[in-house]
């Protein structure tokens, strides 16, 4: 095994089953060591895997870690330049007689490929997911119009938070008519009206783990999330068919084989075919896990090798600003035979 | 004006108005840019100061930096390396002839003393913080018995949410007994009952300012978050008496002119003459503002000198492993003659 440290909060949850906003985790010759201060411990020695001793940094996390090297002189010690502030980096590295070498995506490159267990927690937490888009759609339906954004976006952290045990996987993204062409917009004080298009970017955390979806719909008496939609604005329903037709190619062209950037091009061809490649302003996709922008990325550089097991997120969009904007995003997971949707 | 580059979400609000999870902030000259990608560039323009640029950074945050600084030629670059990865440190500064200077707190240094401005926002953000406070204990009062450690923290955040326009200072710690003596305990299965010495420790953020306050009661048929408390257990009593008199003591020290270790001695010489000096965990208090922990810290070390116009909490605590804890805090604004608990 190599010698490594990571710094960043997920990361360690991943190699130590448990993590807090300040911590170290280093793995020496086999040897497994979190480090964080006095307000985590307790919690910490409770919540760690076996095999990892906890220590608790009153000098200094980075201090500490410098101790721990010095003492088990390992050769190499392995970690990402992602992960380390220059500052933390000066510091870690000042009189240490250890070789540090670089390994960009270091912890993101060990979940790119999700094991088993891993695959059931994220297909649960899309469930979950799921069924909190159904619960929040009921809701708007009832009780939507009229609503600002604001209060829909306070009601739908509500329903998607009620569902899980550890929160979000990001603050949900509710957008009306022309704010849904911000792929990333706050919620507003415009009010939902009959007949507007309405944007939902959300997810839950189940178990440290991450959903993530997004769908775009018409406010009507029968509103619902689901792919089918019926707009009253023609346009509308013309940039919502390609989208929806560049969702189905990029995920029919997955599997284990291609090219992270040949599922981004199914998608980007289907959009440039109606003339809207500009206005698909970001990549089709990214990995997804316990943090919600993983490895594989896919966008069109990305030469990785799509592999059984990768899980990630499809989800091409059109933005017109000033008019409105469609995006539509499930998460798959890569078969033996092809992707599917989770 | 000092030239300089932010990478830090906060530091860039406080520098341009706006700010998102990708964005870079540039200074040179007196000329101004805000760098993002294009999900956010419709928002950053209508959101930044004036006399700020946005830049669509298609090809990338670093990139597109290093292009206005070939193009600007500044001499000197003051840069936070807290606020850089190794990575991003040097990708930016490949190929570039500045003289990147590092500066640390950069921004957290200019946002130590608040203006006017400031301090009102953070007057009203503890304002309605503290009316959460009185809306959680009549929820607790009236619901409480029998709901778990969860459930409180749920409903927590949601009273914490409905008052506030931009969400948490940070997830509340609701905690019950000996999960008290976990600083930042998370939330468990247990439940509340009669006796039981109950935590909470919340923050809403208004305007993008933090509030921040801690208290400790004891859950009975009178249940509040007043300060004056009467606890069934006779230990539990003493220890919040002597957490209250310290932070009382440290209060009473504050004024403009002390450096913030007196501040901290004062509250741990109190407990200390308790023989609790071991069990009081961590410093005493530290800034408050756009970041929940910002500048000064006031802990045993630091030397800096107390002005007009800082903010920053007093939070001391006993923590018995196993048994319960007790922390107090509020947050104060130092004035000509001493702090006001805002």
């Amino acid at each position: 095994m190599r010698n490594f440290i990571l710094k960043n909060e997920n990361a360690i949850y991943f190699s130590s089953g448990y993590s807090c906003d300040n911590a170290i985790f280093l793995c020496v010759d086999g040897k497994k060591f979190f480090l964080t201060d006095a307000r985590y411990t307790t919690e910490a020695k409770e919540r760690v895997d076996k095999d990892v001793a906890v220590i608790d940094a009153g000098r200094g996390l980075i201090k500490e870690a410098r101790l721990i090297l010095r003492k088990l002189k390992p050769k190499t010690l392995y970690f990402d330049p992602n992960d380390f502030s220059l500052s933390a980096y000066e510091a870690l590295t000042k009189g240490v007689c250890v070789n540090f070498k670089k390994a960009i995506y270091l912890s993101f490159k060990e979940r790119e490929i999700k094991d088993e267990k891993e695959i059931e927690i994220l297909r649960k937490a899309s469930q979950i997911g799921a069924k909190c888009f159904d619960e929040f759609a009921k809701f708007v339906r009832e009780n939507g119009e009229g609503m600002s954004e604001k209060e829909l976006h306070f009601n739908a952290e509500l329903i998607f938070k009620q569902k899980n045990e550890l929160g979000l996987s990001f603050s949900p993204i509710v957008a009306i008519n022309e704010n849904a062409a911000k792929a990333h917009a706050l919620p507003t004080d415009k009010r939902l009206k009959r007949g507007d298009l309405l944007l939902l970017d959300a997810g839950v955390r189940y178990q440290n783990y991450c959903s993530d979806r997004t769908r775009t719909s018409c406010f009507d008496e029968n509103f619902n999330f689901l792919k089918e939609q019926k707009f009253q604005d023609k346009k509308q329903q013309e940039v919502y068919e390609i989208v929806l037709k560049a969702q189905k190619a990029a995920i029919d062209v997955i599997k284990p084989g291609i090219r992270a950037k040949d599922i981004d091009l199914a998608a980007r061809e289907v959009i440039a075919s109606f003339g809207y490649e500009k206005q698909f302003i970001h990549s089709t996709g990214h990995g997804v896990g316990i943090d919600i922008h993983e490895l594989p990325m896919i966008n069109s550089k990305n030469e990785t090798i799509i592999k059984e097991g990768m899980i990630f997120s499809v989800e091409p969009g059109i933005y017109l600003p000033g008019e409105f904007g469609v995006r539509i995003e499930d998460v798959v997971v890569v078969g033996k035979n092809g992707a599917e949707i989770l």
